[in-house]
């Protein structure tokens, strides 16, 4: 399948790698193809120089944001949090018609400090944000309760334990789901929360991972739903 | 020992006859005794009116605030949402001081419809408030990530399940931990989330446990942690 990827940071570049392990034709798409590839020290957050993850992954090219829109039946939007509509506006409108989108990302917001507070919650989600932004893609909101180690491995967390997806478009969920269960999510741990409105319980429930993650003293977290008999 | 419940509507109502039925010396708040008891109809949530329960459950005295809160070494906190502050503004700052106060509410704004916003999120929790408002009171968030039927009887939901306490004083959380003992929750799944800032993370999970009963058609609904191995 053609994919696309949206982001080179760690996200971008763990789910670019899986995707490609899978066999799916990947792309990764960024701002500046030149600019990301004439990078040779890494970034503020210590990840190395894209270059290097290229070299470790050459079939995975790098194309500027519009192009990779129009590469990929499906795009994954990795990019981070609040700059996710500006990218997605570079990618053009006309590009992302149609489109499977995948919304994996939490509107995170440091400018507090850390732990991060979300830009926005409550009355509004990245998932409807983008939706009501672009009406002609079919954006799927999923992975976003969990670190990217396990959304692209859940085995990493054993047991039993689930993945939730919200959209409106029927179609584009059930092929988010074989996606998800090509990762290696078992089609009974994928809890259908309805519509993109739904984008804003798994947003905010985000805190509550952050925590978790900290009070364990590790990334490799999930919550397994579980409910009485019927 | 001594127990306060304040809320006179079913949470209240739940907590107060498990806590009696375990032994406690239980009384319920009110703002005012004669009213509460004057009534004989059921409410707009179709809750019976209280003095049907209060037949079923003689030995649970109804008081005022003020009376109540000079009563319980530990006070739980069963009032809908936003009338938390001013209910307990009402229970006097010095009644409360050197207390348990057991916050167990989210503050659920349906002024939008249903399903339910939070009044106020991301930025600030009603733990948090509370704590602010009475500096002497020791505040413990918890219990409130599952509905009231779970609270006090976790065998509902089977198998393995958390329950989560955030809180400054660590010794009203072992207060609180041995209650939430004898309700039935295991000591290895209550999950200390640390000072009472993390009451935001279990606030804000809120909205995902509605469309959680929602999509699942039971509020017998919890969630388990998973973790990684070491």
């Amino acid at each position: 399948m053609e994919i696309s990827v949206f982001g080179t940071g760690m996200v971008g570049r763990a789910l670019a790698g899986r995707l490609a392990r899978l066999g799916h034709d990947v792309v990764v798409g960024t701002r500046n193809v030149e600019q990301t590839l004439a990078r040779t020290e890494p970034d503020a957050k210590r990840t190395p120089a894209y270059t290097q993850w290229q070299q470790a992954n050459p079939e995975v090219r790098l194309l500027s944001f519009p192009d990779a829109a129009a590469h990929g039946e499906v795009v994954f939007n990795a990019v981070a949090g609040l700059q996710s509509l500006t990218v997605l506006q570079a990618a053009g409108v006309g590009n992302l018609a149609g489109k499977v989108l995948v919304d994996l990302v939490v509107p995170l917001d440091y400018s507090h400090g850390r732990p991060p507070r979300l830009a926005f919650a409550n009355e509004d989600s990245l998932g409807e944000q983008i939706q009501h932004a672009f009406p002609d893609a079919r954006v799927i909101k999923t992975l976003n309760t969990m670190h990217v180690n396990v959304m692209i491995d859940p085995a990493r967390v054993p047991g039993r334990h689930n993945v939730f997806l919200a959209g409106e478009d029927a179609r584009a969920k059930e092929i988010v789901k074989n996606l998800l269960g090509e990762f290696g999510w078992p089609a009974e741990v994928m809890v259908d929360l309805g519509g993109i409105k739904a984008a804003r319980t798994t947003e905010m429930y985000a805190p509550l991972l952050f925590a978790l993650m900290d009070v364990l003293g590790t990334s490799d977290v999930n919550i397994s739903v579980v409910r009485g008999p019927e």
